[in-house]
């Protein structure tokens, strides 16, 4: 059996407005990891791009965490004791953009591989729900499109699916990072009856319109009153930068994740995208925040093993 | 112009379980309206089948009170003072059928036919929301088929679709009625976040697997943490009903729209509707309630013209 594999990551984006801790994207800009398991007790981890400053590269390191964790689900901790583990890193971190949901993800993914495929998909699921502490980011990370996401007590599931219109994803990714806990603690613990309404409802409404190519609605479908309303005041300038990208051409846009990250949603046809960008990124400048823009669409395979 | 036209209207159920006040369907249980306007100020109205007994047949009239607001709307209100009104129901009364909702939309869209088609259909939804004060009935039995609704202070707009697999639905009626408003009372104001996010991810996972065709999600996505768990002591037995139905093979149950009836969701090609009509039966008969059993599918086509 081969004991080296390379595996492919796409970040996400969490709850696209009125989906919170419910619906998920993957987007297509990746973090690259290679992964070799050995016999001996040791430990290498090089980090590129990304994050190459700030990551640990000791036992602490979330990707050798993530591999461990498998190869004890596995019972194969005993065979392997070591690793060698290469990044590269595309997604930026703490911003919004599922980083460390892509080191979970890949390390359970590859050590997986490297073990011959014993756990399906969904198990890889649930380890990474267990490490991560919810679906949000990995389960889009696993299957890619979009995804739905429902928790239980002990059990949790993911439906992957790809809209009738081709998007693209306009990201505005700000040069200051949010730690979730943080923007965790802004949030109130009890809302309105109406206010959940107000998401069951156009959470309902995207998920349609996305599955129908139902253009018209899913312009309506981005409210949120859950989560973006308290947020706010963590990210300078947010609802005005979501205006502008809607001036532009876009046909909605939200907090992706906890932020700070801004997501813009736009037909591919359309080809409004340099516009709501450049938009997007004077709004922010404006409020005196410096952000830089990515140009993404929607990945549709999620985690995979990399060829060549 | 013809003066008298016959309409067809589905009764409903709202929220199907997580989906509160943002979900609906229409079902294979029809009102149907004869109306005649006149121009000569008078009014005789006749009622046969549910309601013939309760129902007023004068001003009140909730069907002649949608048919004088259509007329106003279209300042006809001059032309056509009086009116003859012959209602057939088969919707029971104050049960979470949506019976006032096909009056609402029975009025609307018989007085719209005679006036020559002069509103479109979605100006008709927001005429029946208006009247009616939420869309969550009057919504799919306009349209028909599964919808999602969602409502802004001065908006309301709903998108129908039809599930990928064919329904049966098995409504238990019991027979007591309920008062929406004596339903309503009992909801909290607020609700913790943690409990809006299961019927966000639940709602958006309901509307994607019947999208989808996806058997296995549809079956975890009934779940409701808004509404259900504080209306349950209104409705005996209540959820022993829902778990009398799933062992007796369906997909999953709901209280219909504000009850008191129960409605269980099953494939059509599953056969087990018998047996879960006779569980649920069985069932509400042990808390000391007696429901009857209706067989019913999905109506598709929402409320149209009866010709013949």
């Amino acid at each position: 059996m081969a004991n080296t594999v390379r595996v492919r990551v796409p970040g996400t984006s969490a709850n696209c407005g009125a989906g919170f801790d419910a619906l998920g994207l993957a987007c297509t800009i990746y973090n690259d990891l290679k992964l070799t398991l050995t016999k001996e007790e040791n430990l290498t981890i090089v980090i590129r791009g990304e994050g190459a400053e700030n990551i640990p590269t000791d036992e602490r390191n979330i990707v050798w965490r993530s591999v461990r964790y498998l190869l004890e689900k596995a019972r194969a901790d005993k065979d392997y004791r070591g690793a060698r583990i290469e990044m590269d890193n595309r997604v930026p971190l703490s911003r919004g953009l599922g980083s460390s949901a892509t080191a979970i993800v890949g390390g359970l993914k590859a050590a997986n591989v490297l073990l011959g495929n014993r756990f399906k998909r969904h198990e890889l699921l649930e380890f990474a729900t267990d490490i991560e502490g919810h679906p949000d980011n990995v389960a889009p990370a696993i299957y890619g499109g979009f995804t739905v996401s429902t928790l239980s007590r002990h059990h949790v599931d993911t439906l992957s699916f790809l809209p009738k219109l081709k998007l693209r994803l306009v990201v505005a990714v700000p040069d200051f990072p949010l730690s979730t806990r943080a923007a965790r603690q802004v949030l109130p613990e009890k809302v309105t009856v109406k206010d959940a309404v107000y998401n069951v409802s156009r959470a309902s409404m995207l998920v349609a319109s996305l599955l129908r190519g139902d253009v018209h609605r899913i312009r309506g479908a981005f409210g949120d009153a859950l989560h973006q309303p308290y947020r706010a005041k963590l990210i300078p300038g947010m609802f005005d930068v979501f205006r502008a990208a809607r001036k532009a051409g876009a046909l909605g846009a939200s907090l992706s994740g906890a932020g700070p990250c801004l997501i813009a949603y736009l037909l591919e046809k359309d080809e409004a995208h340099e516009a709501v960008g450049e938009a997007m990124q004077r709004e922010f400048l404006a409020h005196e925040v410096n952000a830089q823009i990515l140009q993404l669409g929607l990945d549709t395979k999620g985690a995979h093993v990399l060829h060549s």
